[in-house]
């Protein structure tokens, strides 16, 4: 199902939104057993929503009668915000910006997914609501810490589904479960009402099964709120996609595996068929990117997590989960001095980065180097979620935009993913980039 | 005398570089008695300089010939650069990346002049070299941080001089001494080869007697330099300056004169005078302005002052002088959680500032309230200098640009002065209407 099918049935009247969230309802009963949501709309909840595109066309609104999922880290008006933290949460007054312009265009909100607790990890094991499983194969891990939006999707609770990407969050799970992931441009999509992971980094992301529905979101979903200190407009001019373009690939030496030769073979595959598509791959130095991803956890970001939940940590420690709370009060050390030290950098990393990027149209990597068992994840939890950021730390750190597609599957099953990443505000360009990867790809099968 | 006027005489062979030089150093000796300079160039090594002057022709450089003097925290190579501080002091290998271009188009360093140390002040006396007196009435402060670089304007030792702005060190010696000084948009003139103060606020700024000269100094000393992290390009576009405008002043509580009735006059005239050239004047809140310039040195920034000598305070700490030293060392106790909370909150004054700023074409304030004696700022170091800051603290932090230009005299023949300020990037248009200004004032006298 993508938005165009089902609004098409709408027009015929074969199905109406009221009867398509009974599917989903029952959908979502019959996957009970992995915890994907935090909280469901009752059917009262969903009643004003319903009469609403009742009383309007489907023409009216470009998301007429669409279903989307929203991380529960992201307010709906009348329900609880949890963060994954039950001593945290709070009754939603207004819903998100970004959430309230969706529904406004006719979107329907199903409900609140999981994620890992206050949006720290990407693995989607660190919630006390439990693990979400993987959509393909329940012992492995959906990704973090998107994991509920991203499985709700995958399993066909949704259409399209919100997420927020700090480090990866929104292109890690899109990776696992097949999909589409867009990391917008900071700042592009609101984060009004949005629980702060790091307020200066935080984007919210799309998840979608296409790369047409997620465009039809995000031409919904960006806008600029004068409310938000840290939105920015999108420019009036944008790149346009060039005929033929030249992509970067990190040195061989930068790529990074773990062991999983599947991937690797799989990312190889991807990197051809983009030189297929009349691409030229140019290998570059990803120093800059991959140091600047080591300071996002290790260096005084985290103390903006320790910022976002200090009150809840220092009086009540007990009810964050270990990992969590151990990664997060990590952040009350970090000095002044740090930070500068570390802003430093980071500029230092950009003006690389920006000067590597003016030669090329965008850049390709894997999305992640591999996938684990959920239970390799619980023995080594810091390490892996780690490996699993390699390629995606960096990215709001150095003000990129990124799109996560997926790109084929292991023997086992699992799907593979690679994302193609570019400067700020080209994510219109990425998406068309990144769809004609997909039909490539497909094509080729 | 101006860029015009001498690259006239130096065209009718009335007058070489090397004559004119030797007038600079006669005037310079018969003010030995104020510390306006750490260094001035020897002979020997002024000699490359002049010879390569008289190797082309005066039409061949933009500069040709043209003096300038060199704030001590500005690298010239071979020269020492000291920040007011001997024991910190190096020989720069290189000029810095704005030096080499203005040498480069013909201009001739004169030496390097007095500052508050470490860029640290706005009053002129913070430094062991001694404090820099008023080019008008030596028992008045000169103002700072960059003191000697106005006063050897002012004083006829340079056509015009490089300082740098954090804080409002390229604005209030301007107004101490009846200059221009333009607080260029950050990033638009190069930082490399700067000692920093705040390096994700510092500014090299521009002294001279005339708009005219300033901006052909700008034109020369405004381009992107790759190097530098912050450095950032002006746009292809700029805002032009419009015919009929509107500009914001502050609220009348909002307005501080401590005490100086002259300064509040001359202001008050300076806002009838930018009436009469058909400028409407719109009453603004300048609360967002106010509360960003409290958090410049009671805030985290003071802890990129701490990075940039740290070494330094760590090792000698008597080597700094007084006040300098208890300033500096207040940003060890800065947390990353201090900066980030006053990210937010810098974040949020600037939203508020923009939107602001969207409704007039350009702000203006008194550059500072009053002026103080050396003996006054001798014995209340901190409060005073605070006192300075007022109109001035916020205007990196917010990222605005501002040109500070000559608005009358007061009884005893001191000179006030007030600033102009818009968004970034709109630095030729502040010079116009700035100038503008100046045309009507004098001719009004």
């Amino acid at each position: 199902m993508n938005i165009e099918k089902l609004q098409q049935l709408y027009k015929e009247k074969t199905l109406t939104p009221r009867e398509y969230m009974k599917q989903i309802k029952e959908n979502i009963e019959a996957h009970a057993e992995n915890p994907i949501w935090i909280y469901v709309l009752s059917e009262s909840e969903l009643e004003p929503y319903l009469a609403k595109l009742e009383s309007c066309k489907v023409e009216s609104l470009p998301l007429y009668g669409i279903p989307f999922a929203i991380k529960d880290n992201i307010d709906l008006e009348g329900v609880a915000t949890t963060a994954a933290c039950e001593e945290y949460s709070y009754i939603a007054e207004k819903s998100a910006y970004v959430v309230q312009k969706l529904i406004e265009a006719g979107a329907i909100p199903v409900g609140k997914t999981n994620l890992d607790q206050f949006a720290t990890g990407l693995v989607g094991t660190r919630s006390p609501y439990g693990a979400c499983q993987n959509s393909i194969d329940p012992k492995y891990i959906s990704g973090g810490s998107s994991s509920g939006s991203a499985v709700s999707i995958a399993l066909d609770m949704a259409i399209f589904s919100l997420g927020t990407d700090t480090a990866g969050s929104g292109r890690v799970p899109a990776a696992f479960n097949n999909l589409v992931g867009l990391k917008p441009s900071k700042g592009v999509l609101s984060t009004s009402g949005v629980v702060p992971a790091c307020r200066s980094l935080d984007c919210v992301s799309i998840f979608a099964k296409t790369t047409e529905d997620t465009q039809k979101v995000f031409d919904v979903a960006a806008s600029f709120d004068a409310e938000d200190p840290y939105s920015r407009p999108m420019p009036v001019i944008e790149k346009n996609v060039p005929s033929s373009f030249r992509f970067a690939i990190p040195k061989e030496d930068q790529l990074k595996f773990f062991g999983d030769s599947e991937a690797e073979a799989l990312y190889r595959k991807a990197v051809k068929t983009f030189e297929e598509m009349g691409g030229t791959a140019v290998e570059i130095d990803f120093s800059p990117m991959l140091e600047a991803a080591n300071l996002l956890y290790y260096g005084p970001w985290v103390a903006e997590r320790y910022v976002a939940v200090k009150e809840m940590i220092e009086t009540m420690p007990e009810r964050l989960i270990d990992v969590t709370r151990t990664i997060i009060e990590s952040g009350k050390t970090k000095s002044a001095e740090d930070y500068f030290n570390a802003e430093y950098k980071i500029k230092a990393y950009k003006r690389q980065g920006d000067l590597l990027m003016k030669e090329i149209d965008f850049a390709l990597t894997p999305t992640t180097g591999t996938i684990y068992t959920i239970e390799e994840v619980n023995a080594d939890p810091i390490q892996l979620n780690t490996n699993l950021g390699y390629y995606t730390n960096f990215m709001n750190l150095l003000d990129f935009s990124a799109y996560a597609v997926p790109a084929g599957f292991r023997e086992n099953g699992l799907p593979f993913g690679v994302t193609l990443f570019a400067d700020a505000f080209e994510d219109r360009k990425l998406m068309e980039l990144g769809e004609s990867y997909i039909q490539k790809a497909s094509h080729g099968k």
